[in-house]
């Protein structure tokens, strides 16, 4: 089959073998996969990726002496059952699925493995308990959205962010912009959100940023305090009556950056007391100042992925219309023109989510 | 009057001014006063200190070309009621105080100040409405010692940690100590407690800690596991059906070390879907991973000092025989030998809590 490959930390495009189904696995034909910018950064990063991986019982396993093809925001149509399935879908049907299959009681991840290929190729083997059947009359191309938009379900729940707490969104890339949304279908904000891209921002705005900044004009954290030192109906909250110091309603703080330095300035930041969710996946080794961090008594959680209630809970959002996910999409591409896909995404201006369809 | 001054980031002992009470202001003798870690710290990297305040809002506000007067940890005698004051206590009453004064509607660190001096002087000025008299009979050292069990204190419970959950304390020093009696306070446990220093462990055993362990020899996290990885009642608790991995209680792990590197070990070290509650104090530059805490879903609960209400309560439990404090209380210098003091307090084998006895 055709699929862009990395190869010696570079991706090209070449023929490799289609995959074959094993126990409890589906062959399936890739009808459209999503360019994630965590295949960037993996691209950029493998290595530490790998290691960090191995270290902590993570699921990426990459031999990267070896072909890998990456790819994990798709959707996919059925084309053979593999020893010991169910058979309950038929050949043909229309899937998403959480990218991980099990082979001997372990955990891969489909796109981020040298064994299980993922949507960057014209075909994929995934693992048939994981299988949801695309809701009747929703788009391929909606269908694939819903990996990266339950990476934003994932990290606005494991925020435990309530109602009447602020959040600033840091970054409006597909991560940023699934936070919002998902912030949004919740009901919760105002919601105020920061890039440095004008078309990043216009995009912020359409899927549910109630104010939105250019961090090189104004600082994300004086807007967010323009609005949570004001309370729901939009009077002043006064200032500590022991202190002086101004109060403010809580901050909920999303990192949706994932570059070395971005988490060391949210800390300085953010409002003391106030929770700091790491949702970008920064791979490199960064810096932080912990007494910054422990002057305000921060907490930070970093978050990855989602439960595959999750991510089918987001599957029916996306069908029922409760996540308008057609405005990321930007572009689409087939497998030869990946390579080239990836450096157009360089460029916030341009893109936000291509999908490649073989 | 006689201090152990902080000087051109030296310590120096020397004859400074009696200080004034302001509005609301009590003059004390200081009677006892500890020596803590974060003076240690404070010694060495004054400015980075300074910087991160200034930055975070913070109250410590020294002006490094002044004299600075350190010590937090007291129990002070009252000498004279300054302007404005109600003089409820009586001179000559002891009390204990959370180290605070508030000035022009702005709060200042008592002993991280050039204009408050601390407990390594003969004298302070207090805040009449932070003076909490030592509950009759309880001996002024042991009473002096609320301000570091505070911390322990208010570090448990911002940890939010339950029954059920398993504590692990990486550092024996006095803060590690304080949280291995809070956690023992609250009947929770078992606790396993880790430290280099032999002293150290034998100390955390005396105040609580189930389970001590050096690192040099096995890994904390080892032997966190080891029970984590048992029910209440001592049974295996049976791997996950679906991956196979092996499965724990939950943990937290609390940081009571303060050096750089220190966090990034532990998130290492930690199980996935933990948490890290960071107690010691590093003023320095830290490096971390991310993509390690991403992969396992930790989270990072920095921490800092204690409310009123919490140090209220230490003070009460110490005097009620529910924190037996008197193991930590390793010497007793006066002021001339504070600097002495300071460098005894490098070896772990020698030295827990060194009192100040003006």
């Amino acid at each position: 089959m055709r699929a862009a490959v990395m190869r010696n930390s570079r991706l090209v495009v070449d023929d490799v073998p289609i995959p074959e189904p094993g126990p409890g696995e589906v062959l399936v034909k890739t009808l459209a996969c999503g360019i994630c910018g965590s295949d960037l950064h993996a691209l950029r990063h493998a290595s530490e990726m790998v290691a960090a991986s191995a270290e902590t019982g993570g699921s990426f396993q990459m031999d990267l002496a070896r072909d890998i093809v990456m790819g994990h925001e798709f959707c996919a149509g059925i084309l053979a059952f593999g020893p010991g399935t169910a058979g309950t879908l038929k050949v043909g049907d229309r899937v998403c699925s959480v990218p991980m299959t099990l082979r001997n009681g372990g955990a891969l991840a489909v796109g981020y493995s040298h064994l299980v290929p993922g949507g960057y190729g014209e075909n994929m083997v995934l693992f048939e308990p994981m299988l949801l059947p695309v809701p009747n009359g929703l788009t391929t191309d909606l269908a694939a959205l819903t990996e990266p938009m339950a990476v934003g379900c994932h990290a606005v729940e494991k925020s435990r962010i309530a109602a009447g707490e602020i959040p600033l969104v840091i970054g409006c890339g597909p991560v940023g912009l699934a936070v919002i949304m998902a912030l949004k279908q919740r009901g919760l904000g105002p919601i105020i959100a920061a890039d440095f891209s004008p078309a990043r921002r216009k995009l912020a705005e359409t899927v549910g940023a109630d104010v939105v900044v250019d961090p090189a004009h104004h600082s994300p954290y004086e807007s967010w305090a323009d609005i949570a030192s004001r309370d729901a109906d939009g009077k002043d909250i006064p200032p500590n009556p022991m202190t002086g110091r101004p109060l403010y309603r809580p901050g909920v703080y999303f990192e949706c950056v994932g570059v070395p330095g971005v988490i060391q300035a949210m800390m300085l930041g953010a409002q003391r007391d106030s929770r700091i969710v790491v949702v970008g996946v920064c791979m490199e080794q960064d810096h932080i100042r912990p007494f910054v961090a422990i002057n305000k008594e921060l907490n930070l959680q970093f978050v990855l992925g989602y439960t595959p209630e999750e991510f089918a809970a987001t599957l029916q959002a996306i069908a029922e219309g409760h996540l308008d996910v057609a405005p990321l999409i930007t572009g689409h591409v087939g497998i030869e023109q990946v390579p080239r896909a990836f450096e157009d995404l360089a460029d916030p201006e341009q893109h936000a989510k291509i999908l490649v369809i073989p």
